[in-house]
């Protein structure tokens, strides 16, 4: 939680954390320092044990900033025109500005550096500034890294943004099945008052429902019919008709407008009856959900629950990634992943002998097997989002019904 | 243009340029993929002078990934498993995978790095990069960079996506002069069938528009009166009810949904009947836009028109940014700055005697002039996005109407 900060310093013996804000969005940047961040441009956030936390920012922007608990300075009380003018580039100016209100703070030794910034040019800032300020080391980061670590653990206004963000999300399944029921077969393909359904239709009327409710995609969404559900990551094609019998993946992860907090549900649906094949598919992926969920408790590792899933897929004969990671059918990727300011935090639930993260109580994360079969159009996965209480057990966040079939009028 | 990246790293003696991308929007990948790069996730690019980029993408976006001209491979193709596995932490896992690939296509010598990551994540994958690779150097950019220099010169293409998106914000401020023109006033404050006309209103319209015209607002937009509007990046408070001769100063800046192009356009109106002293700032402020966009030619440096738009506004009497760079009242920013898969791009207008960047065919770029009193309830901004043609002549993108006063009915 935001409060760890402060001890995960301490405990790591760092003199500073420091928070760089470019132009790009900044998750660790809106974490520290709450919605106030959306209005604030580039800066720097210094974090300091003990102590008071500092802002630099625009001075543009200084009534978003006075709204911040920070103690706070602009870029113009560091004489920052001169600065710029003085080192000629930005990678100079900016490693300048740093070793000024470093030294001002009084750091000195290991300091971290976060924020989300061009790789080329914050290497060559952070090597300026080495230079400039030779009493200061780069410091490593652990993995999970400082800021995650704190993320890691939500607290109850976080769960209950997670919370919210999902039931926006079963609104929107629910407006997929109804227009499903409203529509009929011609053939084997679903059509309505307003003509053919589409798979872009459905995602027209997803992406409205969530505007309306004050939600983004910005990672868009997936919403993929057939052969294309087999694909994991493949997001679909807005001109196919709906049909009979074929499985569509539907995969939603929006956000807060403005960065807040992310959901991410998945859930794999089909137009009328579905076969054989498919039912047992669906079906098997939904006790690995059910087997996965039930089984989680607090200090096991996130890699023992893609364990638990992959002895359940082999069991009944689907080839699964951790026989080979390159393998197109079958289970192909990881468990799941933490969520909450990105899509992707941690705890990690993939089956990497390198993962070593755990269920932890205020722990946010997805469950979301899958088995793909491309070839044969197939593909299914089935995604909740979990939380572990403060007393170890479990709830699911997502609230969508699970039924693959739905039937037209 | 994306033809000149080929020669640019020829001229620079680069070895490759590796772009890295993580999970972050990154609009130099997008730039150099196109459109195709929505559906990537993370990967690596690596661009070669006169070999045919190297795209390294997971094996779930392989759909995606063939949809570009680009040599591909997937992380699995690298044994990645058992990378990620033996290295343990992620920045050994991503150096080695680097290390790996840049073998393979022979890369050594400098290397220039971009993409958008974690500061500290990505100095030390750097750095550990280094010590596998010792025959690579990690090169420092020039200012701008590499990328960013490529960006600076629009295509057709680029810059009919800018004035297609200018289109809709045209629409936008139209609707926002409706509903000014069908309420009325109550004393001083604006009424409608709807209740209390407020800024909210008008943000919520604004954004339907964009909604319903596939664009996106990521950065939000600035709706701000009185004393709001005096604060350059106050975005404005959406309780405010709209006041009879109170300037509000509307910014939007949208782009089209999935990552592609910025406009970005700044109107200052006014309900009824405007105050003289507004009238006044309002005309000097479109005086100066005039001034500056006359003289705009090819070859001048960005700084000389902030240096004009700064002799113009003290010769009547206004503070500006560049006798002091903490003022708060007068003219206290730069005149504009680049637009394109970013907001802010370059050439950069703003006065610094750094600011080295000239006017060339196919920039494409914002003008924007202002004038604020936030102590007496004034601030005024009018912003434009004009186009460098090839022939040297200056096409403004933006065609939205610079009347102050709307009088209601």
């Amino acid at each position: 939680m935001k409060r760890d900060i402060d001890t995960l310093l301490t405990e790591r013996r760092l003199a500073a954390a420091v928070i760089i804000k470019g132009e790009h969005p900044n998750p660790t940047f809106r974490y520290a320092v709450g919605p106030a961040a959306q209005h604030l441009g580039t800066g720097y956030l210094v974090l300091r044990p003990g102590s008071k936390p500092h802002l630099l920012h625009g001075g543009m922007e200084r009534d978003a900033a006075a709204q911040t608990p920070f103690e706070r300075s602009e870029y113009g009380d560091w004489g920052y025109a001169k600065i710029r003018e003085k080192e000629g580039s930005p990678v100079g100016a900016s490693a300048r500005l740093l070793q000024t209100l470093l030294q001002h703070l009084g750091v000195s030794g290991d300091v971290l550096f976060s924020g989300v910034l061009d790789v080329g040019q914050s290497y060559h800032t952070l090597e300026r500034l080495r230079e400039y300020l030779p009493g200061i080391r780069i410091a490593a980061d652990t993995d999970p890294g400082l800021f995650h670590l704190a993320r890691l653990t939500k607290d109850d206004e976080e769960v209950a943004a997670a919370r919210a963000v999902g039931d926006i999300c079963t609104r929107a399944y629910a407006r997929i099945e109804e227009i499903i029921r409203g529509g009929r077969l011609e053939g084997k393909r679903l059509k309505d008052a307003e003509g053919w359904v589409t798979i872009g239709r459905l995602r027209r009327e997803t992406r409205r429902i969530f505007f309306e409710a004050g939600l983004e995609e910005p990672h868009g969404n997936i919403v993929a019919m057939g052969r294309d559900a087999g694909v994991p990551h493949n997001v679909g094609n807005d001109a196919d008709v709906l049909e009979e019998g074929k499985p569509i993946v539907i995969d939603l992860f929006p956000v807060e407008a403005g960065g807040g907090y992310y959901h991410d549900v998945t859930r794999t649906i089909c137009v009328g009856r579905a076969p054989e094949e498919l039912r047992e598919l669906h079906s098997l992926v939904r006790e690995a959900v059910d087997k996965a969920v039930e089984s989680l408790h607090v200090g096991a590792s996130g890699r023992t629950y893609q364990e638990l899933v992959c002895d359940l897929f082999e069991a009944r004969g689907h080839r699964t990634i951790r026989q080979d990671e390159r393998i197109e059918e079958g289970y192909v990727h990881g468990l799941g992943h933490g969520i909450g300011l990105e899509v992707h935090e941690r705890p990690n639930l993939s089956g990497s002998a390198a993962n070593q993260d755990r269920i932890e109580p205020g722990s946010v994360f997805t469950v979301e097997p899958g088995l793909y079969y491309p070839s044969r159009g197939l593909g299914v996965r089935i995604e909740d989002v979990v939380h572990v209480k403060q007393d170890g057990t479990i709830e699911t966040l997502t609230h969508v019904p699970y039924e693959l079939e739905i039937a037209p009028a």
